[in-house]
């Protein structure tokens, strides 16, 4: 893109940016020369651009997003079976790791069929098999001979697991298994991609990843098989859920026997994916079909129990920790678009020159709209960067035996994707009105981000069932401190809360009221204030009602909710001071920008709950005044680095796929182009007006009056064109 | 619907609500022998079950709604325009009025092209053009002898009018108009329906709305004519935006030279309605296509200019009093899904009895998800029937030369607006994510109401600049008060602000908190608090800031809008109030349950905005403690009612349009059936698998690899299927 090229305003931001774009762009990339990435998963910063370049739609046009708003969802599937076929080649062709495989996947700017799912069926192959299954049934998945997917929920039945009702029959006679969907309610529902497909990245540590080459993808029509959570029954005795694979499709996809497949139709994003339904007639499968790495059943139909039965947990874990990196770079995608394209619209009188126009970013209200999103985005980063590392040092503990770091690594990661989920989507859709009528277009990009986001509030694990498990938790911890018992780990403060419950803020000014060490105090303050005040509740509560503490817990849920998420505000924003720290000393140009995003990010969220803090008693009433002016400040200093903060992660035009975010900025002219390629508008090239001879012809000529053996009023015949 | 087949938990709950639902449906439809009708347009309650009868899809297949989730856009669009043909035809043969036929159309539970638009291209015609002009023009429109739309928006230019390019320049010589697009952004962009379509309810009071019996329906593509706004310009001089009446489109739906128009590609929603877009070329029109009631320009090209500036603008404010109205029948829709499903929907163990798992309205997270938005509904029912009666009282003040209620018109409207289209997104976002997963699913329904309904903070006025308009008028006012003006109506009370702001809750119980007049003393209290501040901020900046006031107030937008907000959660509470106190009278049965979701409505808005409340001390944390409590009771309260006050509405299976929310609750069956329908999973049936020959053959036998020249791994080949 040629500076000359570029929309003036855009331009003229760019110059006023206060740091090195070039520097946070590295830091992004994890480091430069860092193969252990994060964001951009590259082992130079050059690789990912010369990666990139692999997929550059020019080249390689299966690539090009921006015609796909046209498509119908056939097409859309199609399409994208195409691209990622083109992935694969790329990935067999260049013999890329894993790091190289997930920028690629990033870079094309869509959720794919294929590629996308490293985490559902395979870790079932892989996580849950003998050494022996695993013999066989690695290399089909690896080289994609097979295609599976992870078949869990059913009509009936979604987060509590234990009440699916699928049923596998172990048949002494033929050693196998039967498969059985005995009611309408048990029939499998939303496999593929609902819970499953997101914009991957590699989580697992470098140490681990390595056996993750190669990925097989689980969407589910196209899949012949698939790794079934059924409920194991052996002599009529009901063991549980476990997984076990079955072949859904023959010979040219046949479904076999037994087997109902097919689309469960679409949705409000994601189409571009086909989430199935399934239903079994008592389909046979070999009984070593059974992933029998901890389960066991003999073939004398004798059932061994897991030794560890929390291992397969991780799994789970894992797809949350995902979705907890993914909300950095969903919200600065969208914030790319939204914050371009509000230095290029102008609107309103500029009240210095009324023949001017003003820039829509440089209005309080709009700032306020983009710039928490923007703080969220790099507060999460950081986050996200603290999950790697506790996801990493929870491995290397489990791996020596030592499960202390299980508990903590749950209630964050079930915590923290709900509060993330919760606020990017909402961020997203504040980003979508901050583009007024033109955001409301799909031309934008940004509904399709919006629906395709909003399945995470949902998926892996509920929000308000995380909320509540980790708030259970929490207060499970508080209640055992308070006994007496010692708790090391991050927890460990709880032990003070007396102290710190009397705690006040003495700050006077802005700088005080900032100051790190602060921040966190007033955080930690306002949780231990409401889960003390639960903990009393509850107490008072349970004495009285008839059915006890659970009775007391199911009337105070909504105070548990809040209790999680202060619990989470707290850590999010620890580890982002964390994160600072260390960006101080490795990077101190980039610094002083990044801080004004963490401080917005903290005042923001104070202000949004100042009930309860004042409740909380921390901060008084002229602490929250001084706050506002804050914010308001801290808006007026991150207006002219806006620009820089979003176009350092150099997303591709084509990966952001929005007329109003290109990096040119050259939006109206895009509109315009993009849109004669509208099917509608193509017929028309051609003299077709699609519904004038359908109906309109019969409305406009009266004769749809005529049918009902009515005539037209008098005086229109004459004036009828 | 036999009762003996309806969902058990279902048919349960409806047995123990507490109310005659009977009556609650005559008092929506606003009394069952009222002809002054707001909610269900009916003469009589048995006459709109009768119109509803007549689009019975059993009967009339064309209004089938369940397999509109499976169409593309030019098939929905055809089918709409069928549908729109049908509805002009029963319009026509029972001579239906127009309360009739909104009931028609509100029925069919779909945003419809050619019907649904009262209020854009006729009120140009007969609102600003002259009695001769209307004599040429009505009956074209009246009997769609030509089909026309408003079109005002440009690529480049939205809410702010005044800058919008495109010319209409007067040619002497021949007596015409020349239409000009002189830019790029200039082209008019959007209009059809972004702005314009709505689940329209007749606002127009009964002696206004006898002239709109026939409608005409803007929408652009199929539209022939349109009222196009463009700068008049005579002699190199330019007399600002006025519209005028431009054919589009001649024989056989053919574009007219130098008329470039199109369709502007699909959307986050209504992607049934074709919005478009339109270039001019020097395109002449008589002179006499200018409306020409107010502003007008003589053959000579003498300009002159209307004596009532104001009057054209009566048309905005229908426009959003109409959204204020629809804002309670979206939520009653969405929620009518939601309930019921969480009704049948079980989830989780039953503490009691862990066999069983619980009904999920029965969790207090759902409750709270749920019944804040049922408390907006009936609460925004109260309101939009105080917006009629001001609109009412405003217009006949209007038609004796009085203006002195047009600007609390303007200011509720646009606050309102903003205030109950903000929320009701909100809520609708809250219903999907309660429905769980398959709240993500078309098949429930909501994904098509969300991305229908979140056009509506933007258009219309879009939310932020409606905010401030209303905040900036409120400003104004509280500083003539202060410095000693009088202002009548119901402002008045701001000139006792000295004496509110020391008022001090004396509250000791629920009771008393809950006092209606103690209600609104709190929010009024909380508005004052807020302007007071605001208005003592801008002092103290204006004397420091470079730009004086002007600046002063662009650096306080944010409290600008939390100040308007405020005066809306106080106005609309109030009129809640009022309609409670009739309601008392006329429906005393009703009342303690709707009594309820007004004082829901009040106990969220102080708990979520509590900061705002402690810092303008009116509250303590006592009472805020207190209220806390007392929502978990409220939410107690009102489960038993709540599927009473959804059913109540009696929206048909048809018209929800939702597997999740049929009033049978036979919710898994339908989704089962449904999907059936699903276009991919036909072709299967046929034999047909999408996506196998075009992609996923050549990957599952190897063939991909050998398109690179590489081949498959060793024991891959044996193993393959």
């Amino acid at each position: 893109m040629a500076d000359n090229k570029v929309n003036e305003f855009l331009a003229n931001a760019r110059k006023a940016v206060s740091f090195p774009v070039e520097e946070l762009t590295n830091f992004l990339d994890d480091g430069a020369k860092n193969t252990d990435h994060l964001i951009h998963p590259s082992i130079i910063k050059a690789r990912r651009r010369w990666l990139e370049n692999l997929i550059d739609s020019k080249k390689e046009p299966v690539f090009i997003n921006h015609d796909r708003i046209f498509l119908n969802r056939e097409q859309l599937y199609v399409r994208a079976l195409q691209k990622s076929k083109r992935l694969i080649q790329l990935k067999k062709q260049y013999d890329l790791s894993p790091t190289d495989w997930n920028t690629l996947i990033i870079a094309t700017g869509e959720a794919l069929p294929i590629i996308l799912n490293d985490f559902m069926f395979r870790p079932v192959i892989e996580g849950q098999m003998s050494e022996e299954q695993i013999k066989k049934w690695l290399p089909l998945v690896e080289n994609y001979a097979i295609l599976g997917c992870y078949v869990q929920t059913e009509l009936g039945h979604g987060s509590n697991v234990r009440k699916l009702e699928t049923t596998a029959t172990y048949i002494r006679e033929t050693d196998e298994f039967e498969i059985h969907s005995p009611t309408l309610t048990s029939t499998k529902w939303w496999p593929g991609s609902l819970a499953r497909t997101r914009y991957t990245l590699n989580l697992y540590p470098s140490n681990v990843v390595v056996n993750h080459t190669n990925v097989d993808w689980p969407i589910f029509i196209h899949s012949n098989h698939g790794a079934v959570f059924a409920r194991l029954i052996i002599d009529n005795k009901d063991y549980g859920v476990h997984p076990f694979i079955v072949q859904f499709r023959g010979k040219d996809h046949k479904p076999l026997p037994g087997i109902e497949i097919g689309d469960i139709g679409p949705k409000y994003g994601m189409n571009v994916i086909d989430n199935g339904f399934l239903r079994f007639t008592k389909v046979r499968i070999p009984r070593t079909n059974m992933p029998m790495k901890f389960s066991k059943v003999s073939n004398t139909g004798v059932y061994t129990r897991p030794p560890h039965a929390k291992m397969a947990y991780g799994v789970l874990v894992l797809g949350r920790a995902d979705i907890i990196q993914n909300a950095a770079i969903i919200l600065a995608r969208v914030l790319t678009i939204a914050i371009r394209y509000s230095i290029i619209r102008r609107q309103g009188n500029d009240y210095k020159d009324p023949s001017q126009e003003l820039q829509v970013l440089d209005y309080q209200s709009q700032q306020y709209k983009l710039f928490r999103g923007l703080a969220m985005a790099y507060v999460f980063l950081f986050n996200a960067r603290f999950m790697r590392k506790l996801i990493e040092e929870n491995l290397s503990k489990v791996n020596q035996g030592d499960v202390s770091l299980m508990a903590e690594v749950h209630i964050n990661s079930a915590g923290w994707k709900a509060l993330c989920t919760d606020l990017v989507t909402a961020s997203i859709e504040d980003a979508r009105r901050s583009c007024g009528g033109h955001g409301y277009s799909s031309l934008s990009g940004i509904p399709e981000i919006l629906s395709f986001y909003s399945q995470y509030p949902t998926v892996e694990g509920e929000n308000t069932i995380m909320y509540l498990q980790t708030g259970n938790y929490l207060l499970k911890t508080f209640q055992s401190i308070k006994k007496g018992k010692i708790i090391n780990g991050r927890l460990n403060y709880i032990k003070d809360y007396k102290k710190i419950l009397l705690q006040k803020s003495s700050s006077k000014s802005v700088e005080q009221l900032l100051d790190p060490d602060f921040q966190l105090e007033s955080f930690r303050h306002r949780f231990l204030y409401l889960i003390f005040n639960l903990d009393s509740d509850l107490k008072t509560t349970s004495q009285v009602h008839p059915d006890g503490f659970e009775g007391a817990k199911s009337g105070h849920i909504i105070d548990t909710l809040n209790v999680t998420r202060a619990y989470c505000y707290l850590t999010i924003l620890s580890n982002a001071h964390e994160g600072l720290k260390s960006l101080m000393k490795q990077h101190p140009r980039l610094y002083p920008t990044l801080r004004n995003l963490v401080d917005l990010f903290f005042v923001d969220t104070v202000l949004i709950q100042s009930g309860d803090f004042l409740m909380a008693g921390y901060y008084d009433s002229n602490h929250i005044k001084l706050l506002q002016r804050t914010q308001k400040q801290l808006l007026r200093k991150i207006r002219p680095d806006a620009i820089g903060l979003v176009d350092a992660w150099e997303f591709s035009d084509n990966c952001l796929n929005s007329a109003l975010g290109r990096s040119d900025g050259d939006v109206y002219e895009t509109m315009y182009n993009w849109v004669k390629e509208e099917p509608s508008n193509q017929k028309q090239e051609t003299g077709v007006y699609v519904g004038y001879n359908e109906v309109l012809k019969n409305v406009l000529s009266g004769d749809y009056l005529k049918e009902i053996g009515l005539s037209r009023n008098d005086g229109v015949e004459k004036a009828k064109l």
